[in-house]
């Protein structure tokens, strides 16, 4: 058996990886261009897996140019790194409870089993939004049981600039399936 | 002058202002088929404005299927409600501080001086999210002066659902130049 990856260590930007986590989306809407996950102990216990990218939009997948990164644009961005850093978790055996996944379970999961379930962006000074830097960090992690199987439910905070300083922050809640039910 | 709208009053589907408040999106991100506003006293006094609307999402303008209505599509939706609620609001007279302007003025301003500030979104039951229903209600109105002239920042709650009872909801908070601003 593989031994559990360090309490400590830095995942530098895997290419091959990430084309992978955005293969589902439309090639247009490919934004996160690199990323790197870092991991400070364990979520569970205090400690936290970061993620930190960086990304490129050069026209809206969606809409006429507003001339502003909008919330559309933080939510499309925050599922690409987090999708990188659950699938890099899951590559180097770096987060409880997903360091039993294999990365084909991932990427069957990816899409079906991944789920926010709350939400929130904060917009506090202008932002271009045509080439930023986003950084995600997974706070808590929690596993419950619900009438389908586990469920792990994954806290994050998160934010974004063009400079050093954040033009915007949000915080994101995941629930993730953990066990693969069969439809009846 | 025309006088202005009633305290309350009920403005049906407006199809022709539908598709222009449409025509920024790329046509497969359309999703709003129709819409109707209703006006109970106004905002600012403890009434409210509100929209509820219709929708269709054939299929992801952005990603593979999911299975499930998401959090960006939330947000597509929201705003494309949003600026109809808005767009009828000024046609109508029908929302304080958006009377005085003329729907030119809007078609001018919809893009780049309508920004999301605060965004929150709860998902708590399981929606297919093909073809559902939506519904803003204005909750609160606030002007204030800021360094490129007054804005306005708009209160609302949200929610959608496909059967009676709403499977997400959220509350959105706007805010709108209404002093057009010419770069320096």
């Amino acid at each position: 058996m593989t031994p559990a990856a360090p309490r400590s260590a830095e995942y530098g930007s895997d290419g091959q990886l990430l084309e992978r986590v955005l293969t589902p989306y439309k090639p247009h809407c490919r934004y996160l261009k690199s990323a790197t996950v870092t991991r400070q102990g364990e979520p569970r216990d205090g400690g936290r897996v970061s993620a930190r990218g960086e990304f490129g939009i050069p026209e809206s997948c969606y809409i006429d140019d507003t001339g502003h990164f909008n919330s559309v644009e933080f939510n499309l961005c925050f599922n690409q790194l987090v999708y990188y850093l659950l699938a890099k978790s899951v590559k180097e055996r770096a987060m409880w409870p997903f360091s039993t996944w294999t990365l084909d379970e991932f990427w069957a999961r990816q899409l079906p089993d991944i789920l926010i379930v709350d939400f929130r962006s904060t917009f506090r000074r202008a932002m271009r939004g045509r080439a930023f830097w986003g950084e995600i960090d997974v706070v808590g992690m929690d596993e419950r049981d619900g009438d389908d199987g586990s469920i792990a439910l994954v806290s994050t905070l998160c934010r974004y600039g063009e400079e050093e300083m954040p033009a915007c922050h949000g915080g994101v809640r995941l629930a993730v399936r953990m066990t693969r039910t069969r439809a009846a």
